[in-house]
């Protein structure tokens, strides 16, 4: 529970004339959100809704205060200020200071007073943790791994020996951070096993899904720069880096040897190749598949559109014709010119020199 | 072991003239089937493998009974009467009941003396499971986590605190159920997280596969309904709902609050936008992009179909001057008409017009 | 740490009149290798690089030798030679030999001497270790599952009941080897599972990466045969075969019962449908749709090419009128044929026919 006035506070928000001992107890849509409930509205297209909320109090834009029917809260970005508010919300229990009696920890292990490590958890020789850490139930840390003040792993994470993660990070259960990279040389009889030699280097207010895994680079490092978001079950290959602030949705590969820069967004099942560069502030809509590197800013798709599969299934055959197609308008616009040359000899009255080729060239 | 007359009982198929003491060993397809082996056929393609198998017994519709030259049960659905035999065959050993003195179960958990844990787990407070529950080795269930009578969790299973499972659910190793969803709001100097405050939901019969993963909600909860399959490594994002009967195939992705209706079905790595509705009886062919809500029932497909390398790739640039193509088609169509009408009078010796125009438009 | 003359003979490389006593202490890339440092060239590309190296000794080609500022080691394969090297200078500790006292071993469990289990591990009931295998910490086996001699599991790995693994082979962190495949009949309510009675036999010298998962045959086994290698998030599906030294990298999917032969190479995300068979030496490129068998080697792609959003947009909505384009160009040209035969009659004078039918049927 947190009332009205010691939400503001808290906020940052500017208080308002209403009842600043109001007590909100949770969180909830606009739509369905009743006495206690906190609500939020972002966009104007649910202006309708406010004006029918049963909300406790909304937080929402200046300019939309006056449709409000109860108590507001003003936040310039009320969608922001509503992120703040919901950790407030948040009923998950602390966890437990200290270590469980069933965790297996290496006597060379650091473990300030502050840390909480889980049931079963196992921390290998050298291990250092921050201030605050907190290990879940069944995580495995390698040895010498590197966890800054702050940083909270879930259940049954695995961190492979000497990975580094900064401070305030948070990892999901059953994620695995420093597995070997896919490296082998070929040999007649089979493949011989390149030794992944670096590390993988994660900065500070790093946000890691369930399910995901990050390798450990050949010779270099993986880097995972500050405030990078990754979603579950994204993959990425050894010696990949990837630039501040970008966020990474779900089931999104990266292959080896990929520079990612800063603040860039990748949709659902993005394909990367290796060996790319990608610059700041590319974007890439689900599914993308990018072989090739990226030097300009912008949003960048691929793939081919949903259909009927009996639709679709004629226009698929087509795309297999594509060049031949093209080979074919080509050979037509040829032959309309040399047609039409053949039956006037008027520039000005060729419509297929004039129009046809107005196209892109073949 | 079970005897014909056993199985036929079980099953609810008529019982035969048949040596009903014949004793089944094992289930075995119909071609590598032999004495003691049960096997089945389903369609009849196979019709020929039967008149040669030398099973003990196949399960067959009526009509094929006469082909047979041993045993047979007649079933409507053979296949089905397979899949209901098969679990008689199943050689896994039944969980131990009780607590293993490894697991770590917080005085305040619920455990029925029919339920199973296994070594390792680690049961939060309040936890509370029904009768007849398996929790594998290593599973971590967080605070008040409700799994229903029957359900099942394979080895290293991680269930966050407050979801709840319904009854004879099944889910397999690794797996991941309410981790928070990917919810965050910009902020200039990186993302501020948005409290998961929802729950997963899960109803009854639910069969879950390996590495899958389910975030819990935002505000609302996600919602898995009755009688959905999903395979492994799956992955469903916050506040998507999925109706009963479903089935989703390996690899697929859905992005957050995506409604699924009843009775569809995802081939693998399709992949789902988020805030789209999908109808009952919605079908989807493997990686397809479904970046739409779909409002009819039928079958949806996307993507272009594997080439050579090198006839692929002379096809995929073609796609990117599609647009180019159709301009050019379309001043080709028009040079052609205007030509004709300076050669010809009458529109109806004008195929051009008759002809090139029947195509959609452009 | 390694002496040079030590190296060559490790690797069976020729001895060289430099130094022998020169001590190596490190792997480096050839641009940021130092004094200690061993590195490698493989490819010609960088013989500049070369040239200005400060490595302590450079493994290359006999043709690029005089080229080296440092002491050289010439290998036939310089790529293999150094992936051979890298294994000397892996810091990664042995595991302790023994079964460490938190672990569950079943009575019925073999457990060889020279094996090592880690903390919190569970081995079922007759499982059976080779020499020298190693069991990560939160390990899972299964009743009956086997593992040939040094095979090694990482941290968090689920071996499921009568699961077979070969010698040598390697699996990283969280994956699950076993789990049911995914087998259901349709019934009335809702879905019959069908109990997978199979299982996965692995061969030897198989590395398998973090987070993928195989499934368990239905009748009979999955099978992976030797020396073949998997990425971290692969999906392999009941009953699938894949032959020898075929490499399969990250996220890629296949379903059930698909056949593929030996030194196959799947890109990342590649999604296989089932019931396929792949031929040897069949190559995909990344995110390729294999829904049809493979007869012939050579290198496969599909997919549609990366473009800025905007242009894309345009494009794609074209790929749903591509039959109706096609019809369009047919139609013009049988329209322009026949313009052309109204004004002509001297075959021999009209480029229709003998350009625009150049192309493919339609």
């Amino acid at each position: 529970m947190v009332t009205l006035g010691e939400l503001a506070a808290l906020l940052g928000l500017p208080p308002e004339d209403t009842d600043s001992s109001l007590e909100l107890h949770d969180v909830a849509p606009l739509e369905r959100a009743g006495p206690g409930d906190l609500a939020f509205l972002a966009d104007r297209r649910f202006l309708s809704t406010l004006r029918e909320t049963r909300a406790a109090c909304v937080i929402l834009k200046e300019e939309w205060a006056d449709e409000s029917p109860v108590p507001v809260l003003r936040a310039q970005d009320p969608y922001l200020a509503y992120a703040r508010a919901s950790s407030l919300f948040d009923r998950q229990s602390p966890a437990p200071m200290g270590v469980h009696p069933s965790a297996v920890v290496d006597p060379s292990a650091q473990v300030p007073s502050s840390a909480s490590v889980g049931p079963g958890a196992c921390l290998g020789p050298k291990v250092a943790l921050g201030d605050d850490v907190v290990i879940g139930a069944g995580c495995y840390l390698g040895e010498g791994a590197v966890l800054g003040r702050g940083t909270r792993l879930a259940a049954n994470v695995v961190i492979y020996h000497g990975v580094v993660l900064g401070e305030e990070c948070r990892v999901h259960a059953s994620t695995v951070i420093g597995s070997d990279g896919f490296g082998f040389a070929r040999k007649p009889d089979g493949w011989e096993k390149i030794h992944q030699l670096g590390i993988v280097r994660i900065g500070d207010r790093v946000d890691i899904g369930a399910g995901v895994t990050i390798d450990r680079g050949a010779l270099d490092d993986t880097v995972i720069e500050d405030d990078v978001i990754i979603d579950n079950q994204v993959h990425i290959a050894h010696n990949c880096t990837v630039g501040p602030r970008t966020a990474i949705a779900g089931c999104v590969g990266f292959a080896g040897s990929t520079s990612v820069g800063a603040d860039c967004t990748f949709a659902g099942q993005v394909g990367v190749s290796g060996h790319l560069e990608i610059c700041d502030n590319a974007h890439f809509t689900g599914q993308a598949r990018v072989a090739k590197s990226i030097e300009e800013p912008g949003s960048y798709s691929s793939g081919a559109p949903l259909d009927s599969t009996s639709v679709w299934r004629r226009n698929a055959v087509r795309f297999s014709q594509l060049d031949a197609l093209h080979r074919r308008v080509k050979a037509l616009e040829k032959a309309l010119e040399e047609a039409l040359e053949t039956t006037t000899t008027s520039p000005a009255n060729n419509p297929a020199k004039s129009g046809a080729q107005s196209g892109e060239e073949s």
